[in-house]
């Protein structure tokens, strides 16, 4: 489904006049074209921001996310999804990130150290309470409050753990797939994924493979990107049942609650996992209540932002539903991270049947990349929300005027 | 929720060079801030319409359909929701403005004459399977094709009814309701609509003067704009079912398909309508599967053209649910007639329970506005999709460089 990606981002950088100097960054990211229309809906933003006092939005950021989702002309353009709800996903991350560089903290362990009604106070739980009211929010928090202290040491000295995608990638010749996912095992991964979908026959030897490979510990999911109607999914997963499925991804359109929920029975008991393209909270809500998903996969850059972020976190806390953040893209990893490591430490304190999306790739362009070992991820401890890219691959790499792409242009118009 | 809108739009025209000189014009509806997000959107599809032989596209609408709406990089940006999906629509509705001028047909026409397999080919059946076959569609279309000319002479005859929003919107006092709502039945209208959701003792209120004015015969519908959660909205209809409600609209958010089913459950046998902020065809069918909605509104900006309001009238046939536009906005009554029409003419072949909102203003800036006449609009004559602007008002209100918007700058900067 996303054939020719060319892994872009819409960045932004929040500057202020104090003394301190700090930024906030944030970014959506795009696989290429229409990464321009991303950045026109950021600078639709920009009048919501410009002149105004930082220290009171820091500090109410719950009071901020509602300003800018429930902007009464803006939200014409969704409401809360697409281009303009991610626009805002950006701009909520930037000021995170402002907010945790400003606390000397990083992002997760700041939220880790709020108080539960802080956290409760930064979720909007408009079109929620049918499922999951302020109170209930509470009690979940305050009941993973005791643990904190020691999940939180737990996490630096075990980390978190991540799955790879690499090994599975349509297009790959066989040897590549048997070499790659060898070296996932090798490299400490106790989970690997499998793109699928193209062509049944092929998916089945490519799992055959890679089942042989791996052994029978290591978890295999597939992902299928979208591509099946609900009949097609039920029965394409049955000719891939027989290699031990760990989760089915993405079976069918991420706006098809009901279809996940007729997938999911008809492939029971391979759990469905989705969640890169759900649009907000209340797609997850459903989900979650029609028992569509049984992991959930939250996006640092698809919903608005942190905020929304941690109300899915209780969503599925609520209904015990696994978190696997999606990962794959730019500084995706560098992000989502902190919401799985807030997740463990105060929310649903549980890393059983939890890891998050590991890839290998652009990395170098941030300023804190993911610390990836032994198949975990390792908390970060610089300060900000992981979203700052670095100065000089921002300005190598801008769009359309960066040396890269004047380059790119000057061979393509003489070759 | 929609406090402060200003009415725009995101506007393009399609020019060909054949001696003709007809073009294409679409649009989206906007209520303001973010119509250069919009516009934004609409420029970045521009490279897949420049210097494309324009007779191939319009003779398979189907697969330009289809080329647009799963471009692999774009759709990363939706998929298929918000301005992305949008601006799709406006570019998919300026080709059948172009196809339809072409033809010297008006589209309502356009489209009733073209056969059951024709139209069928229009329609990407993708997510939409478990619902809908193109088998299914092809015995709905076959099964209206016997009474078409029978039906398309009653439409000239008859009209479609229409019925207003006129008399209540919140903030009108009393006073301006009672004569509003007189004058709409003086007019012909056989329904009314009101605003509701902000206080239910103010509804009450205005929602017993309306009745007491309009009489027991009058339908008086209720619109709360996606102001409640679940519980919240059965709560709140229960104060009003007394005065004989004919449909209750957006109780909640467009995304919340289960939202909707347990408040129509809740409220019953008062029809829950919905559909001018349900962003495509794959949420529409699920509305219909779970029985969210119980009268069906779509919008000819909100998805992605004419092509998509096709499948959406053809899910509505086969769950024999009524369609009943949403036209508040910039052209939306010219745009969306055509649609009803074509619906009654050669998909569900009936008038009974249906009819499209009329709005009175800004009809002037059209250069085929609707004929609104005994509360009913009069199917159009003139060739094309009814979406093109006057020459005259599109220079006079571009913005930022339009006089009008020139003048507004200079009286605030003076003021």
């Amino acid at each position: 489904m996303n054939a020719d990606p060319d892994y872009s981002a819409a960045y932004l950088r929040i500057r202020t006049d104090a003394a301190d100097g700090l930024e906030g960054h944030g970014f959506v990211f795009t696989i290429g074209r229409g990464n321009e229309v991303e950045a026109a809906a950021i600078a639709a933003l920009s009048p919501m921001l410009l002149e105004r006092e930082v220290e009171p939005m820091l500090d109410d950021m719950g009071a901020v996310w509602r300003e800018f989702v429930h902007d009464s002309q803006l939200r014409w353009l969704g409401p809360e999804k697409g281009v303009m709800h991610m626009a805002i996903g950006a701009v909520v991350n930037a000021l995170w990130d402002l907010k945790a560089k400003r606390a000397g903290l990083p992002l997760w362990q700041l939220l880790s150290r709020m108080s539960p009604e802080e956290l409760v106070g930064l979720v909007d739980f408009r079109y929620l309470s049918d499922a999951l009211t302020p109170e209930e929010a509470l009690q979940i928090l305050r009941a993973a409050e005791p643990g904190r202290a020691e999940r939180e040491q737990r996490l630096v000295a075990e980390g978190y753990p991540g799955y790879t995608t690499t090994p599975g990638w349509l297009g790959y010749s066989d040897e590549k797939l048997v070499r790659l996912a060898r070296e996932a095992v090798a490299d400490g991964y106790a989970q690997i994924k499998l793109k699928v979908g193209a062509d049944v026959d092929d998916d089945v030897r490519r799992l055959r493979l890679a089942r042989e490979t791996v052994g029978p510990d290591i978890r295999i999911a597939v992902d299928a990107n979208q591509r099946w109607d609900v009949a097609e999914a039920i029965e394409w997963v049955k000719r891939l049942a027989p290699f031990d499925i760990a989760w089915v991804e993405e079976p069918t359109s991420p706006d098809d609650i009901l279809g996940h929920a007729a997938i999911a029975r008809g492939i029971a008991p391979i759990p469905v996992a989705t969640g890169e393209h759900v649009q907000n909270r209340i797609v997850f809500k459903q989900m979650l209540q029609a028992q569509s998903l049984q992991i959930l996969q939250i996006d640092a850059t698809r919903v608005a932002g942190v905020n929304e972020n941690i109300a899915i976190l209780l969503l599925a806390a609520k209904f015990q539903v696994p978190v696997c953040p999606h990962a794959g893209g730019v500084g995706l990893c560098e992000a989502v991270q902190h919401l799985s490591m807030f997740d463990f430490v105060a929310v649903s304190g549980s890393k059983t049947d939890r890891m998050i999306e590991a890839v290998t790739h652009l990395h170098e362009h941030f300023v804190t990349p993911i610390e990836l070992r032994a198949g975990n991820y390792w908390p970060p401890q610089a300060p900000g929300a992981g979203t700052e890219m670095k100065r000089d691959s921002l300005e190598q790499f801008s769009y359309p005027d960066g040396p890269v792409w004047r380059e790119a242009v000057f061979q393509n118009v003489w070759s």
